[in-house]
């Protein structure tokens, strides 16, 4: 028997040993990790639920969760059609069931017929099943006008969240100065901050300017990119159109130039779609990078690496818990696909009833189909509603004195911009927090609404900022925008 | 506006530049990643498929996809009770049908209690489904002969798959010779190399012992970590039991002396025991490593750290796609457990489904419910089906020269060990294959039976394996392991 380094044995006499696993012996790179979104502020909510279900006194009677865009959580309703089709495909059975509709039936059964066994339970191919990359790869050319897609460049994937990691960690390479970095868009849905975290890589800030209702500027970008130069070696842009937490939708022309600046810097393009169908102001439209860039011919549809997130968690669907989405990768080396299809096929396979409801989404019921009245009617009830609470919160937001709302063009979220009192903001030093981290606690704490600080998704230093969806039902969410105006002005007056 | 570095827009008219993310430039560690089990072999078996429905003529009408534990694929059927309650969690209408057991209505009611929105769309709290975390508490609590879990040391995930990686994530630190290293058994299922390679941690291989029935030998255990001491720091020991691909059945005794082992050598322990229902053998027995641990005392059972691994994909249950499991960690540091709920919430939540269904599993119908003699029923039929394939695999194979193949005690594969000819193992290395790649690519070929070989396991220098699962249906298992056994004949002859 080999010879052992002395001494371990001791420890079984030697009481206490130390943990093999500690703060300061675990991964530095996730320790780095920030996740605002379910950070303090919600384990305080949760805190608070359980205080109020065990009968504690609160100025208010429930907890409402404006801090993550969680459609069904907030009280939406599941689209009939898609819960329909995915009963039948669990629990085949059904499919001799008078209760459900033929062309909910053919669709159960043509998912069915693509799948191990013809059973859910089986693990699909690591890229997706086939025919559900051919309906996206059809969606995408019909959203585009008619701008093919080739379903082998379409990954399905367990949330964009997945997606979007999984591309990152193809990009992030070198050491030193020679470290990888991303440019992401500030203020940033924080999945990018912290997945360039845990990766490693050198997160590169651009700002979007909040005079400009959120724009994104390339004279911006190009400071970035040239700043950063210095210490590392930028190769991708991130944008998120609609954006997240910002709510603005980008005009062609910007989408335009940051493609322009993204092929000559030679920048590998991230496109966060996710929601693309969550556009509600006059005048705004959304456009996708895939589109503009085929529209702008050579050299840039032809050499332009560009990688676009879907996701079945927004739309109209928000079918958060199911986990489905996908990438389409344009342009993109194909030893490099492959090896992304390889990375992919150890986790095995994105859950099936995630795509299975993909399916659906990409190939909605037909004008001749069955259920093609009801499943527009929910899906137009749903985006109107969203249209509406988007305005009434820019709205009355902006008459509250120092609040002051971006109007909320797409996305789920407003994210506007307080006037902290010098007094509140030395207390929050005092407290160790950051200024709008202490306001949002505070609101939590008075009125039970549960919002996000600015700083958790970055913002210019000296501005304060909170995001709250415009999830809450119709009905309520006038008062709660009342109530949180009013306690803006009794914490303004508390600390001048 | 900012300088920009000088050439860059010289690419837009000086024709092809080179792409942003090649084989040169992108991450090195994930290039490194190799995982057989979908790998080259099931690329060409994907290609026969395809070839066989276009009508081209082969020596065999279907091809077997042995290669993958994936038991719906393979024809076995879903468990009624947990379907059913998954259809009335996804479409709750039906909880007014008469179709559906009393018992099923009620599970789902509480299942959908829980979720935000009473829906399976919303997102869950980042470590599961409160009442499930419970519930999984409770049956390793029954497991464990009543030793007691904490609801809190449990984190659900996407699949066993997600959990193993980022526990593995966790311990991943260190540079040149303190760099994380991490013992796994040889042969070993990919996941672990995969993960490894891709988080740039030292695999460091233990052998199993296959003139013992792959038994694991502590001595080993020592030989491996002295050796691996010398370029490395060894921080976690892996265990995969009941074995993939080996099918062994851990004994008490060499779980107890793993145990001591870890301690005494300050590893964190990582229990992969996801076929802890498939038991087979008479005299073989699950132990969980949580049970021995706990049964061994202090200091054990009071500072051992101990991540234990299960999943909805196994066992009879074999709900691959719907992506579920746990980990339960025992002894971890509070702060680090803190550390592991922050960089899950970063992917939001596991699977709903795939939650749905474990809670069933963990918690399934009792003597008193409508659902008991069904789901036992086709539960014992499950795994009295896979009792019987595991007896006459190991049967049929060692009735034939040149297979050796030790009991397949648990599990779902059998991984047999074949005498390859001299001008065989020739011929492999000049077409730049590894011998039992080049007989399990030929074997698909002229047989349409897809297995993989062991080199995508690791085995012992100089030894050859392939692994195939024991999931065929009865009628069809034994044909195709007698066309097997005489195409080994008919290689070994060819090449003599
Ligand atoms: C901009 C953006 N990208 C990606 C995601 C991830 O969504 P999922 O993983 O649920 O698809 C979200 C979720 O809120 C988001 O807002
Ligand atoms: C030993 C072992 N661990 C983990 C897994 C992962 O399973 P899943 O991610 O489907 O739960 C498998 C799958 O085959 C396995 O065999």
């Amino acid at each position: 028997m080999a010879a052992r380094p002395g001494g371990h044995n001791l420890a079984v006499m030697n009481g206490p040993k130390e943990k093999v696993l500690t703060l300061d012996t675990m991964n530095a790179c996730v320790k780095r990790v920030e996740y605002a979104v379910r950070g303090p502020i919600v384990l305080r909510a949760l805190e608070l639920e359980q205080e109020l279900r065990q009968g504690v006194k609160k100025p208010f009677t429930e907890v409402i969760r404006a801090n993550i865009g969680d459609a069904h959580a907030m009280g939406q309703k599941p689209i009939t059609f898609l819960r329909q089709v995915l009963a039948l495909c669990v629990h085949p059975d059904l499919l001799n069931s008078p209760d459900f509709p033929e062309d909910a039936k053919r669709r159960a059964e043509s998912i069915l017929q693509a799948c191990g066994g013809h059973s859910l339970g089986a693990y699909s191919n690591s890229s997706g099943i086939q025919p559900i990359r051919e309906h996206v790869a059809q969606y995408i050319q019909r959203r585009d006008g008619g701008i093919p897609a080739d379903p082998n460049n379409i990954f399905l994937s367990t949330g964009a969240s997945d997606a979007i990691v999984t591309v990152l960690k193809l990009l992030v390479a070198g050491e030193g100065r020679c470290r990888t970095g991303v440019l992401i868009p500030i203020p940033q849905y924080p999945l990018y901050s912290a997945a360039l975290a845990e990766l490693n890589a050198v997160q590169v800030d651009y700002y979007l300017d909040e005079d400009r209702a959120w724009a994104l500027d390339v004279a911006e970008l190009r400071r970035a990119l040239c700043q950063a130069r210095g210490h590392c070696r930028p190769r991708a842009l991130c944008i998120i159109n609609p954006g997240n937490p910002t709510g603005q939708v980008q005009t062609r022309e910007c989408i335009e130039a940051v493609i322009r600046f993204a092929f000559e810097e030679q920048l590998f393009l991230m496109a966060d779609e996710v929601y693309q169908d969550n556009v509600y102001a006059e005048g705004s439209q959304f456009h996708s990078f895939k589109k503009v860039l085929m529209e702008m011919g050579p050299p840039y549809s032809t050499q332009q690496e560009l990688a676009s997130f879907h996701s079945i968690s927004k739309g109209y669907m928000g079918e958060c818990g199911l986990r489905g989405g996908y990438v389409e990768v344009v342009n993109m080396d194909p030893a490099v696909q492959q090896q992304m299809q390889k990375m992919m096929s150890v986790r095995l396979c994105p859950p099936l009833p995630g795509q299975a409801v993909l399916d659906m989404v990409v190939s909605p019921p037909e004008p001749s189909d069955p259920s093609f009245t009801q499943f527009q009617a929910e899906k137009q009830a749903v985006l109107a509603d969203l249209a509406a609470k988007a305005k009434l919160t820019e709205k009355v937001f902006n008459a509250v004195p120092g609040i002051r709302c971006n109007p909320v063009q797409g996305a789920m979220y407003s994210f506007p911009r307080i006037e902290l009192p010098p007094r509140a903001i030395q207390r929050a030093k005092e407290l160790g927090l950051a200024p709008d981290m202490f306001f949002c606690l505070r609101l939590l704490e008075e009125t039970g609404i549960c919002v996000v600080p600015g700083s958790g998704f970055g913002q210019r230093e000296g501005t304060y900022h909170f995001r709250m969806t415009i999830l809450p039902a119709a009905e309520k969410l006038r008062p709660l925008l009342e109530k949180l105006s009013q306690f803006h002005a009794k914490f303004t007056r508390e600390y001048s």
